[in-house]
Parts: C-alpha cells; structure tokens; sequence
C-alpha cells in the first residue's frame, strides 16, 4: 500500500517537472537543484556565487524551508530575484511547489535558476524539480564518510561540493576518503573543495556554472 | 488520499513504540532517541559518553543509517552491546525497525538504550520509537538558526547538545540567537553546550544521563 501511493505520487511529480524542464529548456534557462544537509552551507555558496555570475547573466533563485523566509531575505540582498517556499513540516521541494514559485519570478531574460532545497540528505533526492542538474553542498564539518551514508543523495549529484574548507585543519575530515567513497556511489560527479566563508574554490566554481549556461 | 495513509502508518507505529515504551519501563531501561542534522556529532557523542557512563550502569546502542554498519562497529569498539539497522533509503527510523534490533540485545541488567536515529532534521520527528525521550545533536558549524528553521525537530527535544563547541572561535555561530530560536518552538528543552572533540561538558552530560537512570 504505502509503496503503491509513493510511487503515484513520484510518477505525477515526474510529469510535472518534465513540463517545467521542457517550459525552462524553451526560454534558454538552466537550473540547479540545490541539496545538502542543514548547515552544510547551500545559502552561503550561493550568497557569494551570485554576486560574481550576475555579472555576467541574470540570475534568480527559490528557496526552500521547512518554516521562515530568512534564506530568501538574505539571496534578495544580493539584488536577484528570490522566492521563498514553506513546506511547512514537508522534508523535501516537489514540482508542484517549483510551478508556483515559477509563477512568482520574471523569467525573460534569465539564464540561471538556483532552486536551493530543503536541508536534508534523503528525501530531495528522489524528487525531480525539473532541473537541469543537481549540486550537492557537503561541509567537511559533517565528516568524510558521508557519501557511503547517504548513497541515495549523492549518487545523484552532477557536482559536488566540499564547503568549510577553511575549517579543514581543525577536523580530521581526509579529502581522499570523501573522494574514495563518493566513487563508488558516483564515479562521475565533479568535486570541488570550497570555503564560503574565504571564497577559496569559488572562481573554479564559477567556470564550472558559467560554462554550462547557454549563449 | 496521502495524509489519510501517512495518519494510518503513524497510528500504526504509536501503537508499537507504546508496546516497546511498557515493555523497557517494566525491565527499569531508560531510553533516548538521539536524532540531529547528518555529521553534527550523533555518534562522536556516543562514543566519548559511553565509557564514562558504563563505569556505573549497563548501556546498549541501536544505530540507524541508511546504508554501512560503520557507526555501529565505532560503538562496538566502546565494547557495549551494538547493533546496527539500516533502512535502505528511509530517511528515519520507526518502532517496528527498533522492536527487530531489540530481539538481538540481552536485555537484562540493561539500564540505558541510545538509539542513534537517520541523520536528518526532519522525517524522524514524527515516528516515536518508544523512547522515554529524545536527544538532539546540533553542530554549531550548521549555524545559529536551525531551530527555528527546523521547528519539527527541535520542537520534540528534552536535551539539545550544542556540540562542536572546540570551533566556535572560528564561526560566527551566537549561542545566545540560537538559544532565543529554541525558546521560541520549545521553551522547555535543557541545553548543553559541548565538544566530543575535546570533551567539553561531557561530566556535564553524564550528570544529565546519570539523573534520570533508574536505581
């Protein structure tokens, strides 16, 4: 019983987010899924990041919480456009909720969507947004053994990111044991070492956003 | 249709989670429900906590992940009974999963149960698993505004350990704002502010343990 509704529930969400992909794809726009755990540090990459990408193309982001608008009030601070939803209890975004914050966004002109999820290494997973990608914030504080963890998470991940880099000599996170284990649940995500906080990594960071946007 | 089925699961497990709750009260085992964010220190804690509480009293560990048996082979180490369940992608544990683990613990002479809950902020709030009460691990690198963000969670919590306190110096983590957000969903929760790195406020946290044992 319980599996035959998720898998009702997974299956309109999927036809759902095929729409947004397809209404996202047609306006030029490419979107990031967002995920990691709470406090991995998702709304302070993307509080540095933008102000370098909006340099260049326009920018917008939904921000996803259980409760509080206090991550889209500090994305708005970067002069984009930002929505906030509530899940209010719910431990993941779904396509549903991505259409109507969609409605609440100016799309013309737009070449970059972050759609930053709720704090959680399990459930955003196995829910599509309509995404064009998925990135995976993972702090070093949380320990190197995460991936073989959480293999649902990050076996989806397109890029994964390493923040709190700064903190690296005071934990006794192993880069190499991260990397190990990330391989054998996603031998082709990207890695990148971040610090949010210092900026290290973040021109790399760039690069890598800035060279998947379209002309 | 979604909220009828998930309110029929929760009946079901309250029912069971009562069954275990009567059954460890009749055996004199208090029992803590340790949940937080994935990598905020749930296990550390155990590990450095264990020794110093097995000196006076019998302790056994129910560890839940979603894949590995490595955090019950670190408690195993502490050399109390260990016993690991993983949910294969559920992002919690629920009563029926602790009442399989209980069947492979000797239970007599027992006098306090940990069970290490998935990591995540979210989906184990809901599912009591007969526990006399609950536990919450907040890193303080995952910031100051977890509960008020993660209102679910924190609002369950008897005590909410502030670990990772050896790196405060290094954030910009105030533990006055997050006192002040915890008030706010959960004015009764004790907190405590420690360090499974170092060991700050571990006697501390034996004392709180110790208190609530039964002779």
């Amino acid at each position: 019983m319980k599996v035959n509704v998720m898998s009702d529930i997974l299956k309109a969400n999927d036809l759902l987010a095929q729409d947004i992909r397809t209404m996202l794809e047609k306006k030029g726009i490419v979107s990031w899924n967002v995920m990691g755990s709470p406090g991995s540090g998702k709304t302070s990459v993307l509080e540095r990041l933008i102000p370098m990408l909006r340099k260049t193309a326009e920018v917008a982001v939904i921000e996803g919480d259980l409760a509080t608008s206090k991550d889209a009030e500090r994305i708005a601070k970067t002069g984009v456009q930002s929505v906030q939803i509530n899940t209010k209890g719910g431990c993941h975004l779904d396509a549903a909720m991505v259409r109507s914050a969609l409605a609440k966004i100016d799309l013309e002109g737009l070449k970059a969507l972050f759609i930053e999820n709720v704090g959680n290494l399990v459930c955003p997973s196995e829910f599509s947004l309509g995404e064009t990608g998925r990135i995976i914030v993972s702090s070093i504080t949380e320990g190197d053994d995460k991936p073989e963890k959480y293999p649902s998470m990050f076996r989806t991940g397109d890029l994964v990111l390493l923040n709190k880099m700064d903190l690296i000599t005071f934990t006794n996170f192993d880069p190499n044991a991260f990397k190990r284990g990330l391989k054998k649940v996603n031998p082709r995500a990207a890695v990148l070492p971040i610090s949010a906080s210092d900026g290290m990594g973040f021109s790399e960071l760039l690069d890598w956003i800035a060279g998947r946007l379209e002309g």
